[in-house]
This record gives structure tokens, C-alpha cells and sequence, in this order.
């Protein structure tokens, strides 16, 4: 069966010796990093942590978070990979669901560590991540590798809980995903059937690691035994010394960090030839941006990956010979990977033709266990055998997935449905948008009204009547918006990089 | 979940008009082929097939025998492929043991029927594969598949058994091996992962799809929806004709197809252009061979793959770069593929330190759920949560597999371990012999005697001191052959291409 450590064991046979993790000047090997997840196993095995228990990390990327990443499961433990970017707050309620009782923390994050003790008081074993010495209360992680004899991975796989992912950011409540070894390393191979990678790339996580994306992605560089090159934040500097210096070959990027790196200056100054591929998701790319990166790095080769948390996470991949200047296909999110099927269905559950709007739904054996804990969700979620992604969109008659919106967001206004999706594309391609949202407001008789939201590029100017004639030009009246917000702070991004839509409607109505 | 039917139904969604199967002159789309085949499951649900029947295909490749790959999953049965070349008491003890009461059966094996039918009394539906009118008491395929109406897929999947596949031909009795939906299509994915395949490709099915190894190439051109190309048997003619008018691009071949072709006088007057892989298994290919091929078809790209029946088959992968002139590699199987864990170990069950010799293990989602009906057996084989693969060999450093015997074959001779790879190979390189075959025989002083069996090349004589001489140069004096057997008929081959030792040991005790 499948299962992390294998995945690790596999690693370390076929290239043991071959760099797994380079993080500033450290760098471990494969057969090193083995050895040190059996370690931190150990000690979390002396604290306490037995099978299907669960272990938390909160720290920006690091290799001591990619090595948690197998630590747990080899301990019999689930991963709980906590969302740096939230409030101490919302951690605390985070954890509070995930019933952890061991917290692995960077040292941004020390902080927040008030607020949980006091919130928390299950939270019995504190590990630090950092490289100073641990302040009071808490492990040092060195100290715990190095104290504590390595371990026998406990032999969990297949369909035991592997991680819980919470989600939800960009629409209600936070949940809990249940993800499985089968669930991720299943998914790695249909991502790998669908856009292959060598096995001797240098990937680069640069990516929150305690997304969904970039989960997989590490799963990547360890079902091919490849080097993984670990950054602990974006800046396009950063990434693009990173690349010229570890000659990294695959990145995995969100659009807003591609469109950064092409507008940045330190593209021209280093040199990125070594890398080839990019792999790009969690929210579409404006075509905009596609074009630009595809002049600008013409070396590398762009691959669209779509899905969600609850599908570990691809369902659809758009190749890299889809990527040409000018293809309509551009617009879409590729189609099923291989061992995935995708089907899109009206509310009564049945599969819509070609064109047609509905929900997204998938079946694979990459779809999730279940939300933790919320067996009505759960069930509504996965009813009669297919993952409701929530997402609507259409198939057209070659299989490619064409998203329009989520299903909460698509805004029903005079009758006629507005897909966000389609009025920010036209709003995104006027010269002077940086970024834009479209949402639906209420209004008395159109019952939503289309309203847009946008941060202009320093120096432009655009005024509201101007926006609508750009969209009059190109849209019908109905999807023209209505209303106009002109903001200079950037639009609020969930940590996938998703624009929280919910919070926009929110911050309008009030 | 994993189902062959997602896997047909996802083919259509993403290349529904793209060409399927070409046999002869008959083409097929994914969506012509899906219609078909929910037709034909129809009719084999007509005829009383319900969830776990099994039903049983005997015939040379085909088109037909394609759909039936399918359809019998599609209808809730299970596939049961005979090896066409077994005798009619042979097939009839197959077909037995998997309790079949359903036949599909190809014109050149209509002559087995009688002996069947008095055998197996409980076969009560026939199906005529071949073009003409079906003899009496046969349902002809084509006017099945046109008068049933399409049904549903029946839904099963994941776990669920999907084939049976009898093995065992090199060594003891035939064993049903079960392989489920998730076994069967993991391991495309496992496939994949280690040597990519594009989606545009055009596979050559000339190996027989009775085999496991044609099996996942069946799969592998379904779960990508590539078109396959379907021959009924080899031929170095029909292979590079087929090739250039075709345009093959992949083509699965066993290795004395590989040397058959690279004698031939018709590779050269082909344009075999098109061809850009090469994928070979079933049994080690000599390296004179491989240096030929690479030479002759230097456009091609040459993956070995190792594996058996029981894991559905792949377990390692020794992918193109590996295979350059003189490589020492090319005499290894390649490395564990990704999502497969790979141990070598001795009697006791512990792993055996780089190159040792112990038995090759395996865990992974693609080993079979055990033997059809041998509980016993299936334990022994499974036990401690690893398939024990019955072969001998040993891995490098480096993950690198090497092969030496089947357990069973191994040649214990005056107390020495004497591998009957090594000193095959080391007699393949005479340039008189054409094929040869090592096996111990009894011995009174020594327990076994190693024993060659030589078939020469065409106008070429050696004795057997002169073999012996030629092996004196190169391996210590225990495993040079003490007996020397020079036959002019070929060695007895199973259905996969691997002499049948067992048969050999046989004929030379008597």
C-alpha cells in the first residue's frame, strides 16, 4: 500500500546520496533526511504521539517543515499544516478543531504563542522551529533530532489519515480536509501522467508549504527522489537569485507571484536559464500575464494544474503546448488527469452537455476521506459518488474545463447569470488595472447588482464611467458593472492566493 | 475511485472523435469504442453475467479483444485472458479453475472447442470474435454489439476484482492472479511516472494482450486516449509495415521480438521514423541485442521494465538515458518506479546490504489482491505485507535492480550459488549461439551440475568443449556448464517470451 515512508525508503535507495533539501546554506542529503524524520518520529513518539494523532505546524518554509511533512506519518501521526498568514485567533481556533496536542512553530510566529497557550490548554508539547535557542516552554528541534534514536516508520498507508488541511478561506467557515497517504500519492502519479518531471529536477517551494499546492509538490520531489529547494517567502528577488544560484529547473508559483517576477526588474539580471518549467494554479492566470511570461522566459515551459484541497488537490492539468499566445484554451483550466474523472452536473445531479454551466464534480481516488468531523458536510460533499467541487463551469466538446466561478459567487442579476470570471478578464486586459474583483452587490430589483473592485497600476488613472465603456465594448449590458470600487490597497488574497470575495462583500456592504 | 470504466469514459471526454483502435482496416474512435463496449457488456448482462463473473477471452489480438478489456469490467465481470497458445487441455484446466461459464473465442482457436465443451460443461455462452458467420452454437460479436442496447457501467472499481490472470508458465502450476481496478491502474500511473508517454502517441499492441505486460500497455493507451494499433501476431514484416503506415510512435515488444526485428531484412526497407520508444520486459535482453538496436534505431528511445503478473507488472523502470553502449547499468532492471517500494531479502525476511543476493520483495497499490482460490499460497506470497516475487537478485548502491534466477532456478552446485543469468549471458556472446538456456541438473556428487542448453545460429557449429572454453576465459570454474546440450529446435518459450526451464529440466532428466 502507499504511504509516506515508503515514498522516503524509495527516495533514499535510488539516490541516497543525491541532495534532498537546500535552505540557505543548509543542505541534507536523502539518506540524511531519512534519518532525521526517524529521529523527530522518535521524540514525538516519546511525547505522546501515537497512531492517528495529530501534529500541527505553524512556520513559514523551511526543511525542518518539509522533513515534518514525513516525521509525522512516519510516527503514525497526522500532519495539521496551519495557515501562516492567519490571525492568532483564528490559529487557536484551528487547532482547537484539529485536537492537536503538539505544535511545531517558526520564529515569526512566536508571538501568537500567548494567545494559544491560553486558548488551548491541551497544547502540551511545543517545538521550535527557528535556529536560536528555543525560548521558554519549548523543544528545540535540534536538540530533539539529535537527543532521540531513529525510529521504524509505524506503518500507517493507503487509506489512513495522512493530514488534515484546513480550507474554506475564500467562502464560509474554515474545514477540515482528510487527506490519506493513497489520497496524496496518488495524486503526485496523476500529476506526474500528466506533466512529467525528471527525476533529476531542482524543484523550487517557494509556494506556502502549508497549501495544498505545494504539499503535493513536495510529494513530487519525493516520489522522484529530486532536490527540493526551500525558500521561507516570496520576493522576486529572492526567487530569481535562488534560481540562477541552485540552477532550479520546476518552481510551483500562484499567477500573483508570476505577474511580481515579470514586473520586476530582477528578471533581466540573472540568469534563469536552468529553469524549465512552471507549474501555476490555485487561481487562473490573466491572459495577460501568460503572454508576458511567455515572451519574457521563453525557455520554460507553463503548466496549468486546477483542483482544490479536496482533491489532494489536481484535477486538471493544461499542458505546456497549450500555452501559446493567442489560444482560446488558454482561458480554461486544461482537462482531467489521468485517473480522474470530471463531470459537470445541473442541480439535479445530471451531467450537463457541452457548454453548459453547472457544478464541477470529480471522481478519483485522489478525493478526499471527508471534512473532519463534519459528517453532514462530508456526505453533501461526496454524494452519490462524486467530489461537489463547488466551483462552477462548463466542458467544452474536447474536455476542456472552463471555470466561470464558485457556485456561492456567481451572481444571478435581472435573471440573467454573471460570471465573474469573464468581466474580470475584460477588466484585467485595460492597461491601467493591477488587479480586480467582480462581485454581486444586493440591489432591490435586479436582486444582485455586478460590482467591480480594482487597484490600479502606480501612476495610471481610470475612473469609473471609463472602466464601464472598456466593458461596454466587450460585454453584454448585463455584465457590465454597475457599481465601481477604486481602492489602492492590494485586493484581500487567501494563502493560496485566491481573492477572498466573501471579505470584499463583506467590507461593501457595510 | 479507480475504474477501468472512468478510465474509457475520460478518454471520450478529452479525445471522444480521436482514433481509438486501428486493426487492420478497421478504426475505431474513443467514442465509437465506449458505445460499443456499453453495448457488448449489455449483452454479456443479458446472458446472466453479474458482479464477479468471470468471462474468459482466448484469441490472438485484436480490435474485439480490446473492447472486451473493457467491457467485461463495464458489465461487473471479470476478465479472465487465456494464453492462446496453450493446448486444449491446458486451456480447458484454465478456464476450470476460473469457473467461467462465459467464452469469446477468435477463429484460429474454434479446433479447442470440442475438447472444451465435453471439459466444461458449464460454458454455456460462446462468442465468435472472428469476421464470418459464428459456427453453430456461437453468438457472433458484431451482431451482439448491434442488437443490445448501451447499459450503465456497473460501478465497480477501486478494490473490486477487475482480471484474472493465470501464470506460473516458466515454473510449477498455473495460479490465477487477481487483480483489481486500483492494482491495475495504479500501475499505469506508476508506469507513466517513471517513463512518460504523450497523450498524441500511437501504441502497437503485437505482443499478446493475454499477457499482463500488453495488459498495462492496453491501459496505458486508455488512460492517455492515444490511439492503439492492433496486430494478431508478430512478424518483423507486418511490424515495420505497420509502423510506417501508422506512424507508430510506441511500440511494446519482448525482447526476441527485438532481436527478430534487428535480423530482419525488413527493417531497413521501412520508414520507421515515426518510432520513438521502444518498450521491452518480460525477460532480460541480451546486451549484443540492446548494442544492435541502439545502433539500428537510433531515434528510439529504449525503457526496460521488470515486474510480474502479481504487481500488475511494473515494479522498476530502467529508462532511456540508461540505456547507452556499455553501460554496466544496462544490465541491471533499472530502479523501483515511483509509488513502488523495492527490498531484496534473505531467507529470514531482512533486507540484504547493497549486492547481496536475496529474493526481490515488493510493496506498492499495483500487488495483486492474492491467488484466485489458493489462500495458502496467496499468504505465503503476501506475507509481511510484501509480495514475495520469487525472483533472485541483488541492488546496487544506487537502487539499481539486478537480476540473477528465480528462486527456484538457482543452481546450488557444490556448494556454490551459481546464477544462471550470468553465465547465459556470458554464452550469449559466443557469436555461434542463437539462444541458450542454463538449469542445474541432478548430480550426485555436487547436488546440481550446471547444464547449457544451446540452440546455434543458422551455418554455425560449435561443440560443447569449445562452449566450455569460451566460458572457462570468463567465470570461475563452478559455473562454467559441465553438460552442453545442443538442440536445433528453438527453447520452449511461455506466452511472455521467458524459456520455460522447468520443461527443459524436465526433458533432460529423462
Amino acid at each position: 500500500m502507499f504511504s509516506l515512508g515508503m515514498t522516503l525508503r524509495r527516495a533514499v535507495q535510488v539516490n541516497g546520496s543525491g541532495l534532498a533539501t537546500v535552505f540557505g546554506q543548509r543542505r541534507r542529503t536523502w539518506a540524511e533526511l531519512q534519518e532525521r524524520v526517524a529521529r523527530l518520529a522518535g521524540a514525538l513518539a516519546t511525547r505522546g504521539v501515537n497512531a492517528g494523532d495529530r501534529v500541527a505546524v505553524l512556520g513559514l518554509n523551511s526543511d525542518r517543515v518539509y522533513e515534518a511533512l514525513f516525521a509525522v506519518p512516519w510516527a503514525g501521526g497526522v500532519l495539521v499544516p496551519v495557515n501562516s498568514r492567519l490571525a492568532a485567533v483564528e490559529v487557536a481556533a484551528w487547532l482547537g478543531d484539529s485536537g492537536a496536542r503538539v505544535l511545531l512553530v517558526g520564529d515569526e510566529h512566536l508571538p501568537l504563542l500567548s494567545t494559544l497557550r491560553a486558548a488551548l490548554p491541551q497544547l502540551t508539547t511545543l517545538v521550535h522551529l527557528g535556529d536560536g535557542p528555543p525560548p521558554g516552554g519549548l523543544l528545540g528541534y535540534e536538540a530533539l533530532v539529535a537527543s532521540q534514536a531513529p525510529i521504524e516508520d509505524q506503518g500507517r498507508g493507503g487509506d489512513d489519515l495522512a493530514a488534515l488541511l484546513f480550507t474554506g478561506g475564500t467562502t464560509g467557515r474554515s474545514k477540515g480536509v482528510m487527506l490519506s497517504h493513497r489520497n496524496l500519492l496518488v495524486n503526485v502519479l496523476q500529476f506526474l501522467a500528466a506533466a512529467p518531471v525528471p527525476a533529476d529536477s531542482r524543484l523550487l517551494h517557494v509556494a506556502p508549504m502549508f497549501h495544498i499546492a505545494d504539499v503535493l509538490f513536495c510529494l513530487v520531489g519525493a516520489s522522484l527522489a529530486a532536490t527540493n529547494v526551500i525558500l521561507p517567502g516570496f520576493s522576486p528577488a529572492a526567487v530569481c537569485t535562488t534560481i540562477a544560484r541552485e540552477r532550479v529547473s520546476h518552481a510551483l508559483l500562484v499567477p500573483t507571484m508570476v505577474a511580481a517576477l515579470l514586473h520586476s526588474p530582477e528578471l533581466a539580471g540573472h540568469d534563469l536559464s536552468s529553469l524549465r518549467s512552471v507549474l501555476y494554479g490555485a487561481s487562473p492566470m490573466p491572459e495577460a500575464v501568460i503572454a508576458g511570461a511567455l515572451e519574457l522566459l521563453p525557455q520554460v515551459a507553463f503548466v496549468q494544474g486546477y483542483g482544490q484541497t479536496e482533491s489532494a488537490p489536481i484535477l486538471s492539468v493544461l499542458p505546456p503546448a497549450e500555452h501559446r499566445p493567442g489560444n482560446p484554451r488558454l482561458r480554461s483550466a486544461g482537462r482531467a488527469a489521468p485517473g480522474v474523472e470530471l463531470s459537470v452536473r445541473d442541480e439535479a445531479g445530471r451531467p450537463c452537455a457541452p457548454g453548459v454551466v453547472g457544478e464541477i464534480c470529480a471522481r478519483g481516488e485522489n478525493v478526499m476521506l471527508g471534512y473532519w468531523e463534519l459528517p453532514e458536510l462530508s456526505a453533501e460533499t461526496l454524494r452519490d459518488g462524486w467530489l461537489h467541487t463547488g466551483d462552477g463551469g462548463y466542458l467544452d466538446e474536447h474536455g476542456y474545463l472552463y471555470l466561470v466561478d464558485r457556485i456561492k459567487d456567481m451572481i444571478v442579476s435581472g435573471g440573467e447569470n454573471v460570471y465573474s470570471i469573464e468581466v474580470e478578464q475584460v477588466i484585467h486586459a485595460h492597461p491601467a488595472v493591477a488587479e480586480c474583483a467582480v462581485i454581486g452587490l444586493p440591489h432591490d430589483e435586479l436582486v444582485e447588482q455586478v460590482h467591480a473592485v480594482v487597484r490600479l497600476r502606480p501612476g495610471a488613472s481610470l475612473d469609473a464611467e471609463a472602466l464601464r465603456e472598456h466593458c461596454r465594448q466587450q460585454l453584454a449590458g448585463f455584465k457590465c458593472p454597475r457599481g465601481v470600487t477604486i481602492r489602492s490597497e492590494p485586493l484581500p488574497l487567501s494563502g493560496a492566493g485566491k481573492v477572498l470575495k466573501r471579505q470584499l462583500r463583506d467590507e461593501l456592504r457595510r
